[in-house]
């Protein structure tokens, strides 16, 4: 090829300065053959807008999450994806469930899943999930602020809400270990389990746990709601179950790590909580649901609003097509990534492209018949102005397999920094 | 594109409750391209039945067995396949040898690759295997059951022989390390050398086997079947050498591991050895060899066999093109990929299709003209009902370049076992 003078002249010098970086991830969306004429529901929906991204400004491959033969947690996997070695760092699925419903932690906080729960009148669990109760959990939430530790005094003792007979127990202190056994059996007519820990700190979490446990029976066994809830005839939310026990992660913000401002934009409190405890900045949207019917053009707004205001990186997440995957329902995973495509669709007219590298895959693949994660790679583009373009025009499970990225593990969102000229050098 | 409901009905929910796994290790079978018109041995073998089994029912890759650029050993290499990290749990040989003549052991043992050995008058070694005696070696082996060390009676000592002049030394007892220096030096015409210990625990161990070593020699110089060799002109087996020291290493069984019910159907020590520590089951087979004459069809038939009766896994082990690799014979290596070929027709036919998933792979490449491991990667398959089949129509190190499962490192077993739905999750 001959290469004239003129060709050196123009080189945008503005890739040095100032680029922005956008990771979607769409959970679930990879899959496997299904009856649909033996196509994946990727293969089956129409994706005119990511198939024309990936054609003109990407280059794409099969991912795998964390690693080959692995297969991923939701937590686990979104970890990885931001750079993170899920064997190094993950403890437990709590602490994020806490940070995603808004509560702030330190190294110091072991956290806790909850349900409220019916406990029967020989004391046994008669329902996991207190008839799915539905209002009223804010009175419950705020009786329950008086929990303490009258034998580690030291202990701070939080509870907080979420959505229905979900919430987030949160333990802050000296000296407590996140190996606890559940209180929370995932069993019906028994007894609440006594919690025990695996080593001496967790001892001293477990015991706290016991205490706030039985606590919380009689503050809420008292409680006026739960009195007309029963007058009702609807069960009683009369205690708290805890499972997924962790210890606040030993992980170095992303501003720190990748020395860029961030932000998270999702509905689910697990990715929001992941991402708050990686340092980004959670920022709602209206109509995000975390469900198929979530608003994902809001989210797509949100995004590019974050990127013009400043933020060097946003993360998004669509949670649908997992929904639907969980669910068996390939019609409504192919109408969800549909829709995806459509907010894609709308990305494409409203990023910089000149200054913008925007990444998009799956945190792992959830498969119609199966209904459940499985570690099969997932198909994931990188486009934008710096990659390396390959010859792809479809994306999906199969096509992505020839694609410029090859087959890779996990650390997508360091990948896409480095096309914005975003990441820090390790070494020298 | 228009989807009917009819599209949606008959989806298999068989994948859910049963699915079974298989994985064939074709030891050695990767190469280079050779004298036979610059083909690898892989490409020159007739191989239908595994080319029909990948174009139909499978997709490949290339395999790093441990990681690009990493040159596996066998034992290593089969961690690295199993979904271990040998850089963590590797100890050494020994251990894996031992286990794999039968000796049962446990996290307090160290093991040592042994040979009957030839001192000759001056006390130099003479031969390192006993003129490969093949006769008589109970005799030997019961005579050693006697020895045991004066220093650290709390010591349990355990010699069991092999084949001809092979065995395996193994000291059970508290606070004994693994590293320490063979009484083996490979070398000829100079005295047995004194083991030492690199630390503390170690030191103990070093101790008990410079103990052993010397006892070994009385028992076995003053054996009326030395007498006997030794008149019939043989060289006594008057000593044994050991390496290859090992202390059991921190290996979750597959069974906690994958929670999965497994055999293992093997000749070589080495293999079984791994398999048993990592909690497979030994299952012999009659005819099994580990060389180009063994009955490896009776080793697929006691596969089914396995799975028929409940297993949930079988890790199949084939040896002899590796064999016919280090004996630089690339006729034998063609004529022995040949018989795995009709291995593999036999299980196609005799394998159930919509349950099972069948992985097949070297466990590293042995180029014909070097006749050793190196780190090339080797064509891998996996094939059944969930996998994401490509299209790739023959096996050999050059087509699965383009297969769908890309570039890999290891984990072949956990890969099988996601398609089989039988994975665990990591993390939530």
């Amino acid at each position: 090829m001959m290469i004239g003078c003129s060709g050196f002249v123009s080189i945008n010098l503005r890739e040095l300065i100032d680029m922005k970086s956008i990771m979607i991830i769409a959970d679930g969306i990879g899959g496997r053959p299904t009856d649909l004429d033996g196509k994946t529901c990727l293969q089956v929906a129409e994706t005119p807008e990511i198939d024309d991204l990936l054609a003109r400004r990407g280059t794409g491959g099969l991912m795998d999450p964390i690693d080959n033969g692995v297969r991923p947690g939701s937590d686990t996997a979104h970890l990885s994806l931001f750079g993170y070695d899920p064997y190094a760092c993950y403890t437990g699925r709590g602490v994020f469930e806490a940070a995603g419903i808004g509560m702030d932690l330190t190294e110091n906080d072991v956290c806790f899943r909850t349900n409220f729960a019916t406990i029967d009148s020989s004391g046994n669990i008669a329902d996991r999930r207190a008839g799915r109760i539905s209002e009223g959990q804010d009175e419950l939430e705020e009786a329950l602020a008086g929990l303490k530790s009258e034998k580690f005094p030291e202990v701070e003792v939080r509870f907080k809400r979420s959505t229905e007979h979900r919430g987030a127990l949160c333990l802050r202190g000296p000296e407590l270990g996140g190996n606890v056994s559940p209180t929370d059996p995932h069993e019906l007519d028994i007894p609440i389990p006594e919690s025990s820990g695996q080593d001496k700190e967790s001892e001293k979490t477990a015991s706290v746990l016991n205490e706030v446990t039985r606590q919380a029976r009689e503050i809420l066994g008292d409680h006026p709601l739960n009195k007309r809830r029963e007058e009702e005839g609807k069960l009683p939310a009369n205690a708290i179950l805890s499972r997924g026990s962790a210890k606040y992660p030993e992980i170095q913000s992303v501003e720190k790590k990748y020395e860029v401002t961030s932000s998270v934009i999702a509905a689910g409190a697990l990715y929001i909580g992941v991402a708050r405890v990686a340092g980004m900045e959670f920022k709602p949207v209206e109509g995000a649901t975390g469900t198929v019917d979530s608003n994902i053009l809001n989210k797509a707004k949100k995004a590019v609003s974050e990127l013009e205001n400043g933020k060097d990186m946003v993360f998004v997440h669509f949670k649908g097509a997992d929904n639907a995957s969980h669910d068996h329902d390939p019609e409504a995973k192919v109408k969800y990534i549909e829709k995806v495509d459509d907010t894609i669709g709308w990305l494409k007219k409203n990023l910089d492209w000149e200054g913008t590298h925007l990444s998009f895959a799956g945190d792992h693949s959830t498969p119609i018949q199966y209904g459940d994660h499985v570690a099969d790679p997932v198909p994931a583009i990188i486009a934008g102005p710096n990659v390396r373009r390959d010859e792809l025009k479809s994306f999906d499970e199969f096509s992505c397999m020839g694609g410029g990225l090859g087959r890779f593990s996990g650390n997508l969102l360091p990948m896409t920094l480095s096309y914005s000229n975003k990441l820090p050098k390790f070494g020298a």
